[in-house]
């Protein structure tokens, strides 16, 4: 019922995450009825990925200069310390931590977790450039803020070993209630750890 | 903390239907690490606006032809009749008609609906087109398939009473309590219309 152009556009549409067929409907029909949006669009997309690399320091995106190393703004600014080490599985998470403003340090994007069952296992973390990363930043403390999931959880006890033997202090984010969050409504889990990981008053 | 072009193609991506800023920021990461995604999507929005048009008959989107009249599917179907038309207000309401398959005439898209508040009065209706287009087919029942919302219903009854005169008859969609719907749940309106539209068994 649509025509052939706008239905390839929507199939593309519905590859984005969480986008089913409605939405993307949706999305072509606002894309087709503003000229300016779709051309905009059209032209940032089609160099997008051209464009941007993962920075060669920390993973994190950065744009591909002129000449020289690809780095990210957070490695560019000098105003940063590396002594604090924030270790993340991907670039949402570090867009998240750096929006709360809880941590003025570096990060490191390792970009996917340890996944048995997915078959990742330890040899496809970047072990080698994390090393490097705190050598260079003199690092003393690496907070791992991989996701409370079982993925998240193995992968944060398996640098945490990895580190444990070059005397840099290694913690772990809290796992517990969220703020503003309901005990009524909280799994077992986060109940379980939010009593396990209480504090003194 | 994102680079430019990144962040150009979030502040465009936000402006799709119900997309914030954090859903266009994961839309934007996941167009970045899908190089085919962002360069299909790319190619085929530079060029999309000014491959579709509305059709020159009923308003539904149409590819537009190297020569000739610009229709849609819909109207170049010999096999549909147009004794029955059903009138919608805008082309998302005429996929979701279609999908319904409860429909095999054709259809007429108004593009907007009357609305004293934002100043729509009935000239910036396509009457004149709609006219032509009822007069073509020989079209024997006009559907009203506007939303049973107050610009839909006031838009309804406009053209009811606009096609009055002219022998053809005009039946408005049923509102009522939705297939599945809770009636604890239902709003006053929807209750009173449904009661008001009671059909004997």
């Amino acid at each position: 019922m649509l025509p052939e152009s706008l239905r390839r556009v929507i199939q593309l549409l519905s590859r984005l995450p969480g986008v089913g067929e409605k939405t993307a409907a949706r999305f072509a029909l606002q894309l087709m009825s503003d000229h300016q949006l779709s051309a905009g669009l059209g032209e940032e997309l089609s160099t997008l990925s051209s464009r941007l690399r993962p920075c060669e320091d920390c993973g994190h995106l950065a744009e591909v200069p002129a000449a020289g190393k690809t780095l990210c703004s957070i490695c560019m600014d000098p105003k940063r310390d590396g002594l604090k080490v924030c270790i993340v599985a991907k670039i949402q998470d570090l867009l998240a931590i750096e929006r709360s403003g809880a941590m003025r340090g570096r990060y490191f994007v390792l970009g996917k977790l340890l996944s048995p069952l997915d078959g990742i296992g330890p040899e496809e973390l970047p072990l080698d450039r994390l090393e490097k990363f705190l050598q260079k930043h003199l690092t003393e403390e690496v907070i791992l803020a991989t996701p409370p999931s079982v993925d998240g959880e193995a992968t944060a006890l398996f640098i945490a070993r990895e580190l444990e033997s070059r005397g840099i202090r290694v913690s772990r984010i809290a796992s517990g209630v969220p703020h503003g969050g309901d005990l009524e409504f909280a799994d077992q889990i986060t109940l379980g750890r939010a009593i396990e990981g209480r504090r003194l008053l």
